[in-house]
């Protein structure tokens, strides 16, 4: 696909998206971390409007002048953006101006980009492709905030009707088994194939000890023997602060599930409130959670360069990442259960589900790669400044769009944050498998 | 008009106020104290239902087993309600539904009340009337909080279009005469004439001082003389708790008023933003503000005793209070300016605009009436569970429903709160004019 | 006794307060409300110095530049003050400094006043008076606030040494009687016999419907009925911002009461935490606890004009309100059981325990009487300051002086506020006894 | 010295540290962060009462019941702590007492230690080395909360008399040189040659690229610039939790500057307010501050790899990071100007300033390193459970017991976090000096 072509695929996705959505849940923002559908379709456009035709293409007029202010995220040296609790507040302009707008910014693109290649300039055409990975970023965070605002609702609205039959809860899922590595010096970040976002860079060695990675996520039914075990009840198994999150939020248990008459059930996307399934990955949990669990298991969560040696050993080219995991193109739009018969690199009975169905988090504080530097002028702003108070997460989830992953590919939230798909993988230190 | 005439013109009237607006509109919740027109729309619905229809109707089918929960406000005897803050989390019933649940309870009242007045029983005959005004309050609730709403939109849209020429803002308004009133005993409450709220009654002796009422409210222009003299900034005028208030939320004028180029402007329904007419009658204030006014001016807020005796001085039969008076009938959804010539009873030479344009602020605590007993059951919650922290307020707005209105009517609202239309008129001890 | 006499046995007073307090309780601060014993030595002592001194004795030298700003309380016209959640920071003047100052002030009062009482002005000598009066309201909050900080700490200290035996916990008290008041015009306000603050001026009219008041407090036996019936957790029973509080603090009981192996147990000056004695009027309840239990009797609280009415039926001359009542001089610091003998006007069995033992709610906000006048100055500040979103109590408790006390005397606290020594007397409509 | 002597000598210097104290002084808390000196002494002490006494004393008596509740800090599998923030409630047990706890847990810890120095098991003698270190934490400590406390008093009053002659302002500091390190392996943690945490084990490999470390920290004239060039209202220099901070808690200078007539003064232990000099490493400011001003200068922070590979080049044995460093021993409690003549391993020519003065931040998260395991039992809370927001700091400052410091030490903070004696050094990319 050429650069249109991708541009225009990316656009019709996220509107395919909302294609489910009632004009009412356009607005909905039911935490500050969210933000309103209409918001992620007017702020993804206002990116290639602001960075791209503003600047490359002269004729270019301005959709609406206050645009600017209300769809700008946080690029602080763009202007004073429209604060982000507030962005539930904008009834205007209506979801069909924000249509119209949306219209308008792909028939200026087309015109930029379609009549000759290289009529676009290098540099243009790389911040065309960093929106368009910027919009897939927004795709996935399209289905977390509709995921959490439709669960605010008492009614417990679904997105999309249930498309496959409910899990089979009769089989259970055996113990992992444990993936070695040696010790040694490796090399992580960007491996230059395709496109990689600043934060990626540059390439660097690493030095590990050797340790061993399980072979697939801690299931849900494995979470629920920590739940049992009183996990959630012992401080010691929990960091400072994830003890203060569990007591002021009160929390027992995952996002999204609720016990109901001696029966744990969940929130999903495609069947509503629905009996919890214990072969899944257990899914949005807080790197709180994940880390205490791995304390109570005895074991440890993986650094991110663990975590990347161990994807280098099975993606021989970044496309491989793609093959048989469950992203977002599956349409399942849930972490997929483990007696699924499932197949390709990404699942291959060494390291299944590395790719796609749940972020894993990692112990790995999201800092500077030595070396790294910044985009230049204001989209610097775009991953450096959230380098503190974050953890990364790596692999992919069952709402990521699989196109835009790679195995470098880092993502990083706040430690008590649960709305994205998070799930865990264990490590241990020593290679004895 | 019999009772269904009434119902059925009411709930036109509600859904007419709604008519401007756009679906996305309808979810709206910019503060807590607000709450969605869509919610409005249900919840004046749910009371039919809950408080008539159920008990009433045997044949009735509720429309949706869970909007009990969603649309009652605060009757806890009723069950758990919905925290008020999450009112604008639902975008789901949609719009649509809201009006088929309005639609499917219209056919119910239309069945219970139409054939035969001497079907319904004088205590459900009473129900009806009293969710009659209550969905009258709902009304002026409507426009409030679609202001509040509106004006918090970066881009102000507005309500309506405008409808007259621009004020004339050549004219001056000359100083206010003074109303004398000689000491006594006066009565004071419900005169049962018509419909009144547990509130107002029992009808009772009070006994005064003498006392002089201002002929009319303050202005834009009175008030403006009072924030250029610094009176945000002079402690010693305000309250205690009002001066915690000016400093905790940064107020420095009315809510709606803005400074833009060294000209005062301010946002209304039906022009939004638009240069501030000093002829008008200030609005929008809160207690505080205009206690300390009262204050700067070596004058006092009348109490609400003194507020009703002078009413009725000028109020033969309740009708009187609409004539010639803006109240929401009138369209202009604005206080009027006093250079406008106006008639009848409410604007008579001695006392002009006591009823419409602004609710005007008395210093007299809400509480309850010597005797006073609350409705039964249930709709006991109705009025006396607000009886602390809150002040009176007497005369009716430009949105409030002339029909609504009554010389014993109490609104009521904290001393902090400022999205209703308030205003102030100002009294003094002693009757020399 | 003389001006100067009065003057120093109230300082007396209050320095044997803070006689028990070792050097590290004067500076505690367990609560915004609450002042450390030092700033209320150091505050009292501060008023007579920027009142009195300063402007009557030019000889007299200012103890300390920066007392002004951090003893200032509230008189925002006359400077600064130290904000008053931060009266806990200061461990510097020590409390030798603070004795200090006290020592300076007072010879300079001694000074002033001394040598002949016609050398001071009239309204000098006013100023006195009220700082006198402001001291012994201070000797109040002293024991109210040593009180709270030493219930905060884990170790639970006693102030002093129990004095007498225990209760006996045998006896019960039977249902209280009424006393019928008939409909009618009352006078109510300032007798004009002694000093009188702002707010009980003037003297004036009140009509009154018949009513019938309680010839003794509640007893914390009968509050224990209430909890007993599950009263803290039936909202109809409580103002909406009752219920509010008592949701968002978890209240379960008054103040200072704990349930410990199924006997109720409540901290005192005294004897510490000890058994809870059913005879004793209930005791540090908020006005929301008061009006619910009132509300769940089927009874109401009494309006000021009402209490005072009664008041005025049973104390010929103001000395009447001291005989045989508990007030702080009897040294008991905790209201007295039903069951113990006592004597006097106060205590006849038409009205027991009306003055003294505990202060009682009434149902009247604290407002401004007809005609009301601040005073001039500064000193304005004192009372009219405080006159929206509180509740008038009478009648004095076991911590404050008798001599302070009067008929017509009005204190204030929020609805919330439950550090004060509050209890309740019930009311009802209707003369038959 | 034994460890008996090592024991008496520094609890002998904690003691020493509150010489200068008023009883009054001794219970202050002037914000969550900061711990009363009362609470610091009995604290540390019951840390020995708890770890050391009762396991390995079977004849110890407990000095208090409720002492184990009131001086636990965080050990939450000892036992429910009281609430970090209500440690400044407790005014008794008093001053008196804590002393006589101090002497109580002393002679049991002489009795336990002294006779014979093989009768203590190593495990027991390792417990005891723990707190030792743990009391020397809590001296820094003592001084940092002395220091926060004393500045929230408007008299600002001083802990110690100043000690040496103000500061020679009219001497320059020229611009820092660069040392250059190359890219390798580098081993860091734990040299093994004394005492050392947890959270510097094991030691193990890390691979560095190469870059250059400045040879001296930052200035306050240095910082001043920043100032100056507007840096605190600059977005893009900051992080976005950074920029956050600045809005929210309104910084324009380090904690503890204040511009006064022009003139910029900084709060010191020995000289209350005094001039600001420009010669002094810059000092109290947080992470945020430190990495903005890095940014500004178009460096960056060093890793506390890069910090500790550069401080191995300098230290031969643990001793050498004393010699001529200006540590809590020096007694002056404050940076020293770089003007003032200084020898030593610690200020070579190459690396001023290693040690002592200022901690300086580094880009480093704090977290565990590889293989690294906690301490059994209780006290593996004694670091493994900040191991998120906080960042990592190296060398010490002038509060820090020079004794108490290593190569290998990691001190942490969360990044908004003032009051400790923070500074910076900068570093960049490349060997190239």
């Amino acid at each position: 696909m050429n650069l249109l072509q991708q541009y225009c695929e990316t656009r019709r996705v996220t509107e395919g998206l909302c294609r489910p959505l009632e004009i009412e849940d356009y607005g909905l923002q039911c935490m500050d971390d969210v933000s309103p559908p209409k918001w992620h379709l007017a702020h993804t456009t206002w990116f290639f409007e602001t960075f791209v035709l503003r600047p490359e293409l002269p004729a270019y007029r301005i959709f609406h002048s206050r645009f600017h202010e209300l769809f700008n995220s946080y690029y602080l040296t763009a202007g004073a953006p429209l604060s982000r609790s507030r962005r539930g507040r904008l009834s205007r302009p209506t979801v069909a101006e924000i249509y119209a707008y949306r219209r308008h910014v792909d028939e200026a693109m087309r015109t930029l980009l379609g009549d000759d290649p290289q009529a676009v300039s290098p540099q243009a055409a790389g911040v065309v492709e960093l929106g368009i990975h910027h919009e897939q970023q927004h795709q996935e965070l399209l289905l977390m905030d509709i995921k959490y605002n439709f669960w605010c609702n008492p009614l417990r609205p679904t997105y999309l009707e249930p498309r496959s039959a409910s899990a089979d809860h009769s089989v259970t899922v055996s113990a992992p088994g444990w993936v070695g590595f040696a010790s040694g010096i490796r090399e992580i970040g960007d491996r230059g194939e395709r496109f990689a976002f600043d934060n990626e860079k540059p390439r660097h060695l690493q030095h590990l000890e050797s340790y061993s990675l399980a072979d697939r996520p801690v299931t849900c039914g494995e979470f629920l023997e920590f739940i049992e075990a009183g996990g959630y009840g012992r401080p010691e198994l929990w960091l400072s602060d994830g003890w203060d999150a569990v007591s002021r939020l009160g929390w027992n248990a995952p996002l999204y599930w609720e016990l109901e008459g001696g029966e744990w059930r969940q929130y999903t996307l495609r069947e509503g409130m629905r009996r919890m399934d214990e072969a899944e990955p257990v899914c949005h949990i807080s790197y709180f959670e994940a880390d205490a669990f791995a304390r109570w298991s005895g074991k440890r969560l993986p650094t991110e360069g663990e975590w990347e040696t161990a994807a280098n050993s099975v993606v021989k080219e970044e496309g491989d990442v793609m093959v048989g995991a469950n992203f977002l193109e599956s349409g399942e739009l849930h972490p997929r259960s483990l007696n699924r018969a499932s197949g390709g690199a990404a699942s291959r009975p060494g390291l299944q589900k590395l790719f796609g169905d749940v972020w894993e988090w990692t112990q790995s504080a999201y800092s500077a790669y030595p070396g790294y530097s910044p985009l230049q002028g204001t989209l610097g702003e775009y991953n450096g400044k959230f380098m503190n108070n974050n953890l990364v997460l790596r692999g992919g989830a069952c709402v990521t769009p699989g196109s835009h992953l790679r195995v470098s590919y880092r993502n990083f939230y706040r430690p008590d944050s649960r709305w994205h798909f998070s799930g865990v993988r264990l490590c241990r230190n020593g290679k004895n498998e």
